[in-house]
């Protein structure tokens, strides 16, 4: 489609993927689940609806040489944030660009890098109902997730009015919540009419230029500041010159909140955000016990185990665990307990052990 | 003590070690608890009673170099035998050695070389008290470890009459069971009377060559064959030569089961047979958590788990773990099934993967 630019924002470092992430190998560099980089997969996706010369990503410094070597998108759609600022000075830039590129009425899609999504015609039909719908509304349209269950983790949407003549299911937004605590997460299930809030924008570069005016007028008068640099020699000079100055907000804070028009789209795909590790069993083959093995194995008496190495791993016994082996590191950790391997990161950082972090 | 010939019996393998145990380095070669190799250990602890010179090891071709590697002895006390033939005539070879060297009445002690035994005085004088049973008795004296669970893995001896003006505490054998089932075992423990065999004999040499001549003439006259080449330049092939026609059957079944007299003190020392990697925590220090780390470890919420590796493990909301690793292969095992890691050595030895063998 032409007139829609897709950015996707790939600046995390996914600790919970650890020992496998590191700094210089993010989760998006990762082949977690499918057979490619999570970063790889997400362009080649996004490159089926939008025109691959519109295809960009926004990253930083230290990732930009890796993003580049993993995805086939040329050197210049592959943009570094000199500084991290969170995400709406990003969403800002994002919408700079577009208007530069081809004005206020470009409708640019924002996408996270690490997401796990099948499949593409089911997602092409839902972004391309979201690109209508930003079109035809001038206001800033979100992606839900039908929740599968009370999940804390995730921010929710509650449905309003449906938007007639839409293929895919629309509403306009009622409100948002941000990680409700367990007995709210369950009310929305039962009562139904909410989404999961999956991370992805739509809208014309002029409507959330115009929000940013209104609701941040300092990342906006920042971004005015860059405007006549794009595509110019001093371009990666005056960004870093902005970006010094760019508060550190997030675009749900900054913007979604107070937005004067927003809607959200029904995904009609399967998603997975690919949380921690026990998101890997999901999606990848497993034996005849549930156990999900890359590399090579040797099963005594267990069952519904997630293994990745290099090297020989024997389970003997053993549940629901994740076994995970680089080489330098090792993790084993159970199932129910991924989320806390960003606390070894934390450890490994308060020690200073860099060769490991 | 003179007259006094202590025999290392140390041919096996200990798969249940795995990774750690391979064919050339087998259990007993490894500092599985303690800061040395357990042969060094054993030999060690006999040399506090036995003269250095009297303490023989008997092993096989492959172990023989990697075993005078880890002891203080002469290599001339380090004995290969050509093939394996199970227990007997390796106890015989034991009793022909120590007639040859200084007669029959010369008191022969049989170790196992991979046991876990402190403290040493106490060792000492259980083994003085067996050693002068033997020597006044003209019986195959055994050692028995008082049964702390109704284990089934082991020999269990039943007590007889007392025999008085002992300093040890030692019993007339009435019966061996081998290994029983569990409720045989929780009799045996309810009723009381009964110790576990620990695989050491302390005997005469011209009475354990009495009894295989009655009960197992075949070895009997093989040794005989073998006798005067002792010592003389011709020994390795005559003991190849007999070996190889020598029967394969254990010392229990071939002499014990019908042993004119046998008696069985009771150890004053605290044993263990390390039998697997479950066995290593009950002697290593553990940190608040009950986790025993020999290596590097990061642990997040993870309690009563052995880790050995010479990399970073990370343990995350885990339990009651075995985690080793040996740079080829990684172990995860439940501490419950530690048993079922010879299974892995089974099933690499099926698939011919002998790197990891």
């Amino acid at each position: 489609m032409e007139n829609y630019l897709a950015f996707i924002m790939a600046g995390g470092g996914g600790t919970r993927f650890w020992p496998k992430s590191r700094k210089k190998t993010p989760k998006q560099f990762l082949p977690i689940v499918g057979d490619s980089p999570l970063i790889s997969q997400t362009v080649e996706r996004l490159c089926s609806f939008a025109e691959r010369d519109n295809v960009f990503i926004i990253t930083n410094e230290i990732q930009k040489p890796g993003t580049i070597e993993r995805v086939k998108l040329q050197e210049v759609n592959v943009i570094a944030e000199p500084f991290g600022r969170n995400t709406a000075p990003c969403v800002g830039l994002a919408a700079i660009i577009a208007q530069v590129k081809s004005g206020d009425d470009t409708v640019v899609g924002i996408f996270p890098a690490d997401h796990y999504i099948t499949p593409v015609e089911e997602f092409d039909k839902t972004v391309e109902q979201a690109v209508l719908l930003a079109e035809k509304s001038d206001s800033i349209v979100t992606i839900g997730i039908k929740p599968s269950h009370p999940a804390t983790g995730y921010g929710y949407i509650q449905h309003g009015d449906t938007v007639d003549g839409c293929k895919v299911n629309s509403y306009k937004v009622k409100r948002f919540t941000e990680k409700p605590d367990i007995d709210t997460a369950k009310n929305f299930l039962e009562g139904g009419g909410y989404s999961w809030n999956a991370g992805m924008f739509f809208f014309k570069a002029g409507v959330v230029l115009n929000e940013l005016k209104n609701q941040q007028p300092k990342i906006y008068n920042l971004l005015q500041e860059f405007k006549n640099s794009i595509g110019k020699a001093d371009e990666a000079d005056k960004l870093c010159e902005v970006y010094e100055k760019m508060p550190s907000i997030s675009f749900d804070y900054a913007i979604m909140e107070h937005a004067t028009s927003v809607h959200v789209v029904e995904a009609t795909f399967n998603w997975d955000d690919v949380g921690s590790w026990a998101a890997v069993s999901r999606h990848e083959k497993m034996d005849e016990n549930g156990n999900c093995i890359k590399g090579d194995a040797i099963i005594v008496d267990s069952k519904n185990n997630t293994v990745e190495s290099e090297k020989t791993v024997a389970l003997v016994g053993v549940e629901n665990l994740v076994v995970v082996d680089t080489g330098d590191a090792i993790l084993v950790c159970s199932k129910d307990n991924c989320e806390n391997v960003k606390e070894v990161v934390e450890i490994l950082k308060k020690e200073k052990r860099e060769e490991l972090l």
